[in-house]
């Protein structure tokens, strides 16, 4: 493992940190935003897209890779990153989180989970020793064990998923077996200081080449999610890459990376995207709304990104209105750029000592509506819940 | 006119002729394919990739841009090439096709056709100067009057059909203004070598910079369809393009060429990679069928495009599989690749004097199924009256 991964913290400011993750597929500048390419592909783009926006890292699900194509599949095409045609590193998620959420049944046991594919029916089981091989076949960089997601201030709940999550988290690393792939342990424990203390003391111990924080943004208050961090952040090796789950929004992102989060993951740009919902400095816009359908100005005047060179809000409208599927790749391509150009702009603020600066000069000007926030996170957990890029 | 547009023949072999159709938006090598872009883009691709292809010309459809987004905005928004953003020729079609298949009602009479739109049932009128208006409005670079197709074979529409459309050929004439936009003449005629002869005499007397063929592929018998063109082109001016509308497939172009034809345009090769139908030299393959789950190789192997350089058929598969809209760029990105690749074989096999053993090559190699063979006339037709790429 030693040989393969490493991280570099290379600035501090705050808790906020700028680094790299080293992977064999690539270096990761941290922070880092992952976009989500569930079913082997980030809806919409080619891998030269991916490089071209400067995306360093993406997302796929096990979950839906094991159904369909099959992992099998993938490992005798010659992996993931062959498969799809991307040379740079991969995160798997465990799938477990699309189990309890996608799969049209599901019985939980010590051992594992029973479901049936939300895809034709079918019967199939993960335990963490599958859910690594299934990673193992598909030979994504970043892996994670089998773990259980819970309603975040139940507390019984909560207890039951720590319990059982830690309990896999060993059997994971025991059946792990690739050194080429960083196992990563996961942390649960809803909004409960004392559960998420001895979730993190737990895995710690087990001594896992990163740590991600799971059971966040599904639900619980925005000052629940932010203290939760702050909780959780102090007690994960400073020499480990720390990567929030299933986050998100942009103003969810810089408070966690002031609370000392590096790495990210999200459906939501991507997925807005295809619903016409594009960022810019200001918020976000719907392009659909008739007062573009003459504006002859790019998405976000003065924005860089392919899109907004080359065309006008009310040609990517008129893409929207008359169901035109490069709209959605236009839009898609904006809305990663924006994501990109926030990090990059997280790791140079932080390298130059004014994080603090940019995080508020951004949020002063970014605009989160009132509805917007109240439907933040029920959006962001249905997002993943689809688990649809 | 004359200094804007100018053909210039660079080799004739038989009947097939290698040129050149210089336009304001540059030179078309002819013969050649124009890709279709309905809605004012060829369905999932950038300008640049059509760039990329080296497509010298496409086609969009006046009555889709008409109804939406309005020919009025485009023109605002600095005409059909700024508003997509492609640089490269146009043309575009008089709409004419579409009202008669596409639109919800519409009533002929000797002024022009009144029809409600596909879109939201609102009521319509074309006229030869309405439609010549609307693309004048685009700035398309090649336009077409408003013309009637008829049922092939039954005279008596046919007669009405090259009444009608040479009277609207006379007025949308003297409708049309601009001079970096070349009006092409419609030879209707159905089956009929009288009415041919009788459509395209009253058409070249009006010395139009270029003809089109039209009412072909729409239910006759490839055997009708070479023998009408096999009629027809000799009575066209040899210093004027020809083009055949709404075909086609390889074999057609390939009997048109031999026959003195210069330009094509079909949905079809777009239409059925959205399908999954790829286009080879052994012949038209479905990427869905389950013998390519595991296949490695690319769409056809040797090819140089773009797919075939970066995927496995078993990728584009599982993109198709899973629903993945990469899957119907990838495959529209082959398939018009195939066909710029056939427009180059075919021009410069002109050039050296072996056209005849290109074309027996490729046909001796390119498996027409019997079943695609009946459903061939059908489809095409389906095809264009869809109006969709």
């Amino acid at each position: 493992m030693a040989t393969w991964f490493r991280y570099t913290l290379e600035a501090q400011d705050g808790e906020a940190r700028a680094g790299v993750f080293t992977t064999p597929h690539g270096e990761i500048p941290l922070p880092a935003f992952a976009p989500v390419g569930t079913q082997a592909t980030v809806k919409t783009l080619t891998p030269d897209e991916l490089h071209m926006l400067d995306v360093s890292i993406i997302l796929s699900n096990t979950y839906h890779l094991y159904l369909r194509p099959g992992a099998d599949i993938i490992a005798e095409l010659g992996g993931l990153h062959t498969f799809m045609g991307w040379d740079g590193p991969i995160l798997t998620d465990s799938g477990g989180f699309q189990v309890f959420s996608l799969a049209h049944m599901r019985k939980l046991d010590e051992d594992g989970v029973t479901f049936r594919s939300h895809i034709d029916g079918s019967l199939h089981r993960f335990t963490p020793e599958v859910v690594i091989k299934t990673q193992e076949l598909l030979g994504s960089d970043i892996i994670m064990p089998l773990d259980i997601c819970p309603t975040p201030d139940d507390r019984r709940e909560v207890e039951e998923a720590v319990r059982l999550t830690n309990r896999w988290a060993v059997r994971a690393r025991e059946a792990h077996t690739r050194e080429d792939q960083a196992l990563f342990g996961i942390v649960q424990g809803g909004i409960f200081p004392d559960l998420r203390a001895q979730a993190a003391a737990f895995l710690v111990e087990l001594d896992f080449p990163g740590y991600a924080i799971g059971g966040l943004s599904v639900g619980e208050t925005k000052e629940q999610m932010y203290a939760t961090l702050e909780d959780v952040v102090p007690l994960l090796p400073s020499d480990r890459p720390r990567y929030l789950m299933g986050v998100g929004t942009p103003e969810d992102i810089l408070e966690a990376v002031a609370r000392g989060v590096d790495l990210f993951d999200c459906v939501l740009p991507t997925r807005v995207a295809r619903n016409g919902g594009l960022l810019t400095h200001e918020g976000r816009i719907n392009i659909r709304n008739a007062r573009f359908a003459r504006d002859p100005q790019p998405i976000e005047p003065g924005c860089t990104c392919y899109t907004c060179q080359r065309f006008s809000r009310a040609y990517i409208r008129h893409l929207f209105k008359a169901g035109e599927t490069l709209g959605l790749r236009l839009a898609t391509i904006h809305n990663i750029h924006f994501m990109q150009q926030l990090m990059k702009g997280i790791r140079q603020s932080i390298r130059e000592g004014r994080f603090h600066e940019f995080k508020e000069a951004f949020l002063a000007r970014y605009r989160i509506s009132d509805q917007e926030a109240r439907h933040r996170n029920k959006e962001a957990y249905r997002a993943r819940v689809r688990g649809h890029t």
